[in-house]
């Protein structure tokens, strides 16, 4: 077996729990990082010498190691994928009822690279990193023992890919995969383009949330921007607000807006407005509309740590503009995945732009990832989605 | 109008939107606190002079001062009361559709000192400082107004009473309270000691966590750990629980859960053990016990700053026996109402168990007080309660 020897103090993280080796905490005189292909599956050494575990490893990445193992000796294959899996499948199976769901999320199942969603008998498999795509026949015939799918796609497009040195790709590597798909989520029909959509096709993470704010929607008119293919504001429709408009860039986009209003049978009013979210709030402030429910879920404003400062300066002008937008009494729902804004920092942006706006507001549900996200204790990176819900209210006198 | 005059930048906090003064940071040379008796209403001014609000005073206490309106001449009394009691309700007739609920919740909802809790037509009613003591009738005829109560009962027993030099008592100030209410929460019912349950009688601000709890436990066994009268296990048991199991120290407690499981035809087994939870666990340990779902949420460790490391190290205590208790692949339902512990110290506390206990746990959900019970953006002391739901399994190699 091949060994990576790892420098001083270097261990502490994994014995803590965490699961990446970093390019520089690799001791490379003693074990030189050349002698490595990505994918490679390697003993994990600390600076005495004592066996950690097991790790696929990229010579050519930051996070250099993914530790798949502590057993020394175990192999990333598909007995040991189908283990994972199973348990991974029996979380979702306790959470859950309808086969709709994040199958596997990374780290978090201890599948370091690995992502599965399951749209009913289709799977969306990603994988980002060297280690998984070596093993992607194991992967692929793991979830076929456990899951018993119709179809399988493979939509290994992710940014993240690039860095690892892989090439970018959308394949059916088993059955045949529809153009769209059909899911059930808080009792609300969707369907879902998975070979052309955003990411897997779907962001079910933020299931749970939408769910509560389905609480606040009867009888309510309904701002949803940057709507995507309907994930909110179809779910409020459903929950009885007489209003609805949606916001998005992509025309593809609201078009399965339509489509999924459709599905759900709607009754009350729709409008679709294509375009710049940002101008298109500008335009609804110049026309004195107001919401009883604004939803702003932007795509991530960050990405790379380098970016916060800029990134935070969308959060806070995407968020003012949404809060004007609150009729008196109105709730704002605020989200966002960025991993590397705090949700302290979210919470900040809202509570300086109302009180320069000189409204009251009271933060009344917090929000995080679905159960099928679970976060993993000792990996602070599996933590990112955050959902906050303010009332919005006008100046009390206070 | 008398007036208090704060020294150099402690108009700071009140600027940012918090509604306290600290004692510390009054001018007593030009404005002495000994004028004033303790729940008197006053100016409250910048150190130069601008006068930034009004607020009731206490003289003997740290908290001092506390804001209920930026307008100057503003009065605390009936009509001012009644307006932000107007607001308080519209928030929660929003969240909810039974009038069961937190109405009141202090300074988030602009009353400093106030608590109301609603049992359908009776109101419990909690003041805890001077400023709302001398308003005690205006609080009565105010929420005879806009809720049409047909009794209340002020429960002023509160521990922050002798710190304001209030006496401590238990009144039925309107109409007669029964000894119990009856209410409904997320689809159950029960009983609720008024006159001699803890605090109000009835913890509305887990409501949304013990909905979400609901959720794992249908053909499950459960333990609820200081189970008071059963909030969490009686949902659990009306959830689909074959087997229940309660804990608390309280003869009268374990008496109501057996009426609250009875008033929801709980055909399933349960098991009531009163004594010391800490004892309890221990005996269930040695007797090979284990439950899918172990609810750990026991009264404040900690009450006072002070009391952080000694209180931490209960908490610690705790939820290692109750990980213990929790089946391979069950859910631990650990919470904390504690102000003093911090989430991420909760989190922690999870964390380094489960890896001594050599388990593997993801954390599925992270809950916090149900919306009746409002987050004022400026006031982190009006953010208190946690609860963070682990899936937790036996090692898998990681």
């Amino acid at each position: 077996m091949s060994v990576i020897r790892l420098k001083g103090q270097a261990d502490r993280r994994l014995r803590a729990g965490h699961q990446w080796v970093y390019s520089n905490e690799i001791n490379t005189t003693a074990t030189p990082l050349k002698q490595f292909s990505a994918g490679d599956q390697v003993v994990v050494e600390a600076a005495n010498g004592k066996a950690l575990g097991m790790a696929t490893i990229n010579p050519n990445t930051l996070i250099c190691g993914r530790l798949f193992s502590r057993e020394v000796g175990a192999v990333l294959n598909k007995s040991l994928l189908i283990h994972r899996l199973k348990i991974a499948l029996s979380l979702r199976e306790m959470a859950y009822k309808g086969p709709y769901y994040r199958l596997v999320f990374g780290d978090s199942d201890g599948l370091s690279g690995l992502v599965v969603d399951r749209f009913g008998d289709v799977l969306v498999v990603q994988i980002s990193t060297a280690g998984m795509e070596r093993v992607k026949q194991d992967i692929i015939d793991g979830l076929i023992e456990v899951i018993k799918p119709e179809a399988i796609l493979m939509k290994n497009d992710g940014k993240m890919r690039t860095v690892e040195g892989l090439d970018s790709y959308v394949e059916e590597v088993y059955g045949t995969v529809p153009q769209e798909v059909f899911i059930q989520e808080n009792g609300v029909l969707f369907q879902v383009p998975v070979w052309d959509g955003q990411k897997t096709g779907w962001f079910y993470d933020h299931r749970e949330n939408r769910k509560t704010m389905q609480g606040f929607c009867d009888g309510k008119r309904v701002l949803d921007v940057f709507s995507y293919i309907g994930g909110w504001g179809v779910q409020a429709a459903f929950a009885g607000a007489t209003d609805v408009t949606f916001i998005d860039a992509s025309e593809s986009a609201l078009s399965h807006v339509e489509a999924n209003l459709q599905l759900n049978q709607y009754e009350g009013h729709s409008s679709l407005m294509n375009g710049d979210a940002f101008e298109a709030m500008q335009s609804l402030i110049a026309d004195k509309e107001r919401f009883d429910v604004v939803v702003m879920d932007p795509p991530a404003f960050i990405t790379r740590r380098k970016d916060i400062k800029a990134g935070e300066g969308a959060y806070h002008r995407a968020n003012q503009l949404a809060l004007r937008l609150v009729a008196k009494g109105g709730v704002l729902v605020t989200g966002s995945c960025s991993m590397h804004l705090q949700e302290s920092r979210l919470h900040d942006i809202i509570r300086s732009n109302t009180r320069s706006l000189e409204r009251f507001s009271q933060l009344i549900y917090r929000g995080t990832q679905a159960p099928d996200h679970p976060v993993h204790p000792s990996i602070e990176e599996t933590e990112y989605l955050k959902a906050l819900f303010y009332r919005v209210h006008n100046n009390m006198g206070l």
